[in-house]
């Protein structure tokens, strides 16, 4: 590793992808712009790497200034850095997506210009998003698509205690497909076990309500 | 996204795991390092940053620079972004990973004070390795067992026609166990086929020759 950073003149962002799933939708945080470039679009919300701080720690104080969440589960995407994708100057992005539920953004207190914006359309352009934001959430969203089915990524989107129906829709959510519910019970029963409690006082007939087993 | 690049004096470093398969074990090349700090230990190849390159450049540039290799697979592995992990100055570093057979190694003109090591040696202490490259080749290596059951990867380490037992060894190096003849032909069965060519005037008596099936 040769340095020659007296040289270098890049600057590092690290910025976060913050999904969720409200509306039976997904939908990621985004912030409104209030400086140029891009003045007014939307854009992931990030900051610029200190240097007392570790990547990670960049992504949580982004998460933690812009939404006020704290201690969610935090990973490492994928690194940007074509050459063009900041006008200002050349900047490499670390990203980090992140998994909550839209009721601890509520009552978080997130900042004026934080919206929950739906994924699919984002994709097909609307709205318009500064620098390559748009590439970043496809890459981020078909990331999260390829995860449901090896590892437990489905379950940070259901609260505790779910219904099978609930954790069903989720699974459907990220893989952007219907799933039949006679194979999708047999591919979860391995990872469920219920609580004993029911779901009740809706419109439906009581639902029996399910965990995460512990493995 | 915050800028304050010119406060930040924050490096980035492009640095490469390079892996192959010789002599039955996972090998990754390592440089003599010339230079303080660290001087004459072990690192990955690995350059700075330019302005002017992508990150995949600078991955691609650094391979070339210190093996001559060109036209290689290269992914995207982690950045590592710890505070202490350079001592002359806050740098992150984004990491490759690339696979590559021993034969076009020799072939290519590596430079004087590029090794081979195996992994299973660097990652119990010998050698002694610059910066946190020794976490880095482990994280690494992790990642390239986790990959081979759901990834093409295991082929990249045979050549474009090898036999059963041949890629049977590659998945056992790769992921550290052995495995049993008949499952691993059982579960390879879907993905090769027979080339019609035998490998001959071995010790052995004359294999059939089978090659990835196109999908």
């Amino acid at each position: 590793m040769k340095n020659n950073s007296s040289h270098q003149k890049i600057s590092v962002a690290v910025d976060v992808l913050l999904f969720t799933i409200e509306d039976d939708k997904l939908k990621i945080v985004l912030v409104k712009r209030k400086e140029k470039p891009f003045k007014g679009s939307f854009a992931l919300p990030g900051v610029a790497l200190r240097e007392s701080e570790t990547l990670k720690e960049a992504a949580e104080r982004s998460v933690r200034e812009r939404t006020g969440l704290k201690n969610i589960f935090l990973e490492q995407l994928y690194t940007f850095g074509e050459l063009e994708r900041d006008p200002r100057s050349r900047t490499v992005s670390v990203t980090y997506y992140a998994l909550t539920d839209p009721g601890k953004l509520d009552a978080s207190g997130a900042d004026d210009g934080v919206s929950l914006i739906s994924v699919d359309e984002i994709l097909k352009g609307d709205p318009e998003l500064a620098f390559d934001h748009r590439g970043i959430i496809e890459y981020g969203r078909n990331r999260l698509g390829g995860k449901v089915n090896y590892s437990d990524i489905a379950f940070e989107f259901v609260p505790e205690e779910f219904t099978l129906p609930q954790l069903q829709r989720v699974y459907e959510i990220l893989l952007g497909e219907n799933l039949y519910k006679a194979n999708f019970r047999k591919m979860i029963s391995p990872l469920v076990e219920e609580t004993g409690n029911m779901l009740t006082g809706m419109a439906h007939r009581p639902s029996k309500l399910y965990r995460r087993k512990e493995v």
